[in-house]
């Protein structure tokens, strides 16, 4: 059974592409990272816990996918270009095939979102991964959850609700076609770097969607100090989603469901034009589901043009 | 029970002081912090899993204190001054009495190193504590693991094996008076900043004693492709470490006890005096245990003169 400092070289010391503002990477005390000037540090820490965050039998390979792209997700809500990661692993034993699949999934993102894995720590334990993402804002454009405005129209990329209709079909307690997309939304959520750096100029407040929409924008709104009013027709939902709700009537994966990483944001109204331009040019990327009121609460109005108000219904830990 | 966001609002948001150069701490994606100009970001992160590196019925007090004593115990050996924290908490439910004694022991560490809180995470499963720590470096003067030279002389702070004993005291391996002393470096470890801040311009390379002695100064023997031989007469030991080494003649856990956090560190023979005027300054400190030699290897020469060659005996998660 090879070491942890085996580990660590076999698996981790070259799991990504080197950047030249790494001045010390993996394998000394700390790392030693260059914050270009004009620049400032974003940072946020995520965990996934095997028995709550994943099944045990969940794919390695998706894993060490997923382990970072949460972090991105949060990275691409503040608008900030990632650059490095560090990955603190619990493990209760030496798998390698395991940490081979780990490994290639967290690199193959990695890679091809220019992060270099910069540190790490590895423990024995119950399967834990937390992986803390580092990026970099240029000075003034961070979007942040307080900016939003009365007035301001309420914007979601991607589609909502699969990662979360993707978990009821694994536990089967749904049925579906298309669960491909599902589970694709669940198991790779892709976190939306490029549609961040489209609108950071542009958005008054942001966040991912982890937690659920009516949770995720209720931090918007309490942060804000505002309410918003979001239209039912105007959520952008997948085929597969569709079908669910018309079936059940259920609209808690849409509203409620977990997991989704796309991003919540806010931008004045007189910046609409500037959004349908850049909605026309990334049809899949932006929809725009409601506006921003001076009064708190969320109301979702629905087809029929009937307004009720709607709790936060996000997923809570300890809930 | 309160929810995460209860949580994080209640014990963590308002934990340590503020720092002027944390532009948005916890409650946001990301926290977002301004490096000094000319200064280098160093990070480290680690893991504290209950039932490896601690009892389930350890503390919470002291627990809050060693889970980012270890991360600045690292920013020292580095040469950095710390600056932020982040902390990802795994918690089998929510105890507030321990929450109210981690959070504590988190804080006053925290307050006394001018250490800020600004992000987080916290998830259900089984306990486990990971910490990341940020500090900063003027630019070039990073004490590395492979800068040691042959002729360089080996220094180490504080004394040997205090933890270790404490380990074997607490598990009724050993019985032993002072016992208090031992505990202390156990649950209590205290940083080597100042101590860090004195000689990280002295200094050729530097770690600390996490692993053990004899597997700490194996990495930078490793690193800076030397050897070393260390005087069993000049390692430092405390009273209680030096009775039982006299009574069992077991080295053990002077030469490969964990959990000791002291810095081992080389520096020119030439600057042995100026390194003499600190030690005369802060007695306790600093003692000179050893040389680098062009040879590989670890070799000890004990009281009658006589060398062994010693293995790196250190803690590994995995051995």
């Amino acid at each position: 059974m090879p070491s942890e400092f085996d580990v660590i070289q076999r698996y981790f010391s070259r799991l990504t592409d080197t950047r030249e503002d790494v001045e010390v990477g993996i394998g000394d005390d700390c790392a030693l990272l260059r914050v270009s000037q004009n620049s400032r540090l974003a940072v946020s820490i995520d965990t996934l816990v095997e028995g709550i965050h994943f099944a045990r039998d969940t794919d390695p390979l998706l894993l060490g996918h997923k382990s970072l792209a949460v972090g991105l997700s949060d990275l691409a809500a503040a608008g900030a270009t990632p650059c490095w990661a560090t990955l603190a692993l619990t493990l209760p034993d030496i798998d390698e095939h395991w940490l081979e699949a780990f490994s290639r999934g967290f690199s193959l993102l990695a890679r091809s979102t220019g992060v270099q894995l910069v540190g790490g720590d590895t423990t024995r334990g119950p399967l834990s991964i937390t992986v803390q993402v580092h990026g970099q804002i240029c000075d003034g454009s961070m979007m942040l959850r307080s900016g939003a405005s009365a007035g301001d129209l309420v914007y979601v990329t991607g589609t909502l609700g699969d990662a979360a209709l993707g978990l009821l079909v694994r536990r089967n307690i749904h049925a579906g076609d298309d669960v491909e997309t599902l589970f694709a939304a669940l198991d790779q959520p892709q976190p939306r770097l490029a549609e961040s750096a489209c609108i950071r100029e542009l958005a008054t407040s942001c966040i991912d969607i982890s937690d659920g929409l009516s949770s995720d924008l209720g931090h918007i709104l309490q942060a804000s100090g505002v309410g918003a009013t979001l239209f039912q027709d105007s959520l952008p939902l997948s085929r597969p989603v569709e079908d669910y709700v018309a079936s059940t009537d259920d609209w808690s994966v849409v509203l409620g469901g977990g997991d989704d990483y796309e991003l919540c944001f806010t931008l004045p109204a007189a910046l609409q034009q500037d959004m349908d331009r850049l909605r026309d040019e990334m049809p899949a990327c932006f929809s725009r589901i409601g506006k921003i009121d001076p009064e708190p609460g969320l109301r979702l109005v629905d087809h029929a043009g009937v307004s009720r108000t709607i709790g936060a219904k996000g997923y809570d830990h300890f809930g």
